[in-house]
């Protein structure tokens, strides 16, 4: 037993828990505060997340915890320092691991928040056993978290991993990241929702419409899976869309990097039943040379909301990768 | 002194070279002959190839030869066997390590000609002393060879490194691998000469098309180099262009992979002074979070169309990069 904390920091919540490295699917202990906007108030809220799931390990005779780590969401650089984050400006540049350290009298350690599941998805969730997984998390925005050859990478200033603001429609809708048709414009959640309003503005998804109150303009993510699970046809039409632009972008991403197994999380893993076959039908049309190469897999992660934490924690505490993931 | 014997397949020519190992970017004694079409005309060239330059390093008493390393056009599995080739369909499926290794009693990797190239890069060119290193090659299409954390990479299935079938503008036109707006379409010799015939039948390049016997749909991306060469505006202008697209899809690639270096090779490396100042300014505005972040560098690949057999022997001899290139 290597007890180890990992600390999940979202745009409005941080998540902080406790999981036994050796079997980390299982959160013994957690807690939850909301986000302040401003860094140093960030790093005292992420101490009293810490210190409260310690003091309850302690209070439960759990053992001593070996470390701390922490996903943020944004780019961390080499050295755990949050250089842009489109969510949380004000942790940019704002000291975390010294003082989360010196607080907790704990080794820290701070990695980007898709990184972190993505090493959970690979130790413990649908990535076991393979050493090239890619994850992308769909949520509001698309994240990504990239294991090579069993190693999560970094790249040089370890700011890789961000499939989201890939350009895959140059003449599309302008992105908040200042380019044209990103990948994000149409496979998150955000992009659901534009699928959807256009649709409804075409004249396609009525039911969509009146689902927002009649107003397509305020159609959003939640109002096309809630109606396609009522079977409504202009949701689940656009659903089949949104699919394609999934597959599509995952197709880009498989003549790049060719993995093993790409994973779908994020909060749109949820709903990944109905635009996953469409997802894979997509890529496997794609993907270069399909005919005649071995296709990576496309799933859904396993581990859900709570990866991020379970994965920061299993980074706290370095360890290979068990030898069955070994190429 | 160890000698090794790269050989570079293109669709039209098979290069081979015997470099020394340790100081490589001389070749010191090589060989052309003709690629033919057919599976097993293929292996036997690159064994008339290999022989000739291993005759005539004996005959000059250069020493013993270590290996063969072959680079082939197209999606190389990780056993060396080529699995997909716009270029060289004969060559997919056909026995080539296997026969090459008999008739020459040396043993002989096998690998995709765009990695051979990188690794050459790193080795020996421009990629000296980074671990992190994007070589994209522009030329007829675009291939590529990804080097992270001092390794080449590979990919689950060996199959990796393909930038030029990353669509970047699904609104485009339809690329020859089956999807539409690929960079290839834009950022390789083919796009140039496609923009430049565009440009001309908007009558933005009257000198392109007398150039090309006064008709535009004869214009090539030679024409609009030559034409540059002399300042035509018109095709200055369309260089303009084309470096927008080059970028863009670096910047793609910097967004998922965060290199230290992206090196231009291939044909077009050869007119990089009329479009690299464009790549860069497009770069650099567009790859994400640009001003928190330390910029991947983006430059000339510097070992020309000698690269890929230099590369291919370095890979025949398996050796760690050199210390300075460590992180």
């Amino acid at each position: 037993v290597t007890l180890a904390i990992g600390v999940d920091v979202g745009g409005t919540k941080v998540l902080a828990a406790a999981v036994d490295t050796t079997d980390p699917t299982t959160i013994l202990v957690s807690h939850r505060v909301p986000t302040p906007t401003r860094g140093p108030e960030i790093a005292a809220a992420l101490v009293d997340a810490a210190r409260h799931v310690l003091d309850e390990v302690a209070a439960k005779g759990l053992g001593p915890v070996a470390g701390v780590g922490v996903g943020l969401p944004g780019l961390v650089d080499l050295d755990g320092m949050l250089r842009a984050a489109p969510n949380l400006h004000g942790g940019v540049g704002a000291p975390i691991r010294g003082p989360l350290s010196d607080a907790l009298g704990l080794p820290v350690v701070v990695d980007n928040d898709a990184n972190c599941a993505a090493w959970a998805e690979v130790v413990a969730g649908a990535g076991r056993g393979a050493s090239h997984v890619l994850l992308v998390t769909l949520g509001t925005g698309i994240g990504g978290g990239f294991v090579i050859d069993g190693r999560l990478h970094h790249g040089a200033h370890g700011f890789a991993g961000e499939p989201g603001h890939m350009v895959v429609d140059r003449a599309g809708p302008l992105c908040p990241c200042g380019r044209h048709g990103c990948w994000e414009r149409y496979a998150s959640g955000n992009g659901l929702g534009r699928l959807a309003r256009e649709a409804a503005a075409r004249g396609d998804a009525p039911g969509l419409a009146a689902l927002a109150g009649g107003d397509a303009e305020a159609i959003r993510g939640e109002h096309v899976a809630a109606a396609a699970r009522d079977a409504d046809a202009g949701a689940l039409a656009v659903f089949e869309e949104f699919g394609g632009w999934v597959g599509l972008g995952v197709a880009n991403l498989v003549n790049l990097l060719d993995p093993d197994l790409v994973l779908v999380g994020g909060g749109l893993a949820d709903v990944a039943d109905l635009f996953l076959e469409h997802a894979r039908a997509a890529f496997a049309g794609e993907v270069m040379g399909a005919a005649d190469r071995v296709p990576a897999r496309l799933e859904v992660a396993t581990l859900g909301s709570d990866a991020g934490a379970i994965g920061a924690a299993l980074l706290a505490v370095p360890a290979p990768l068990p030898p069955f993931a070994a190429r």
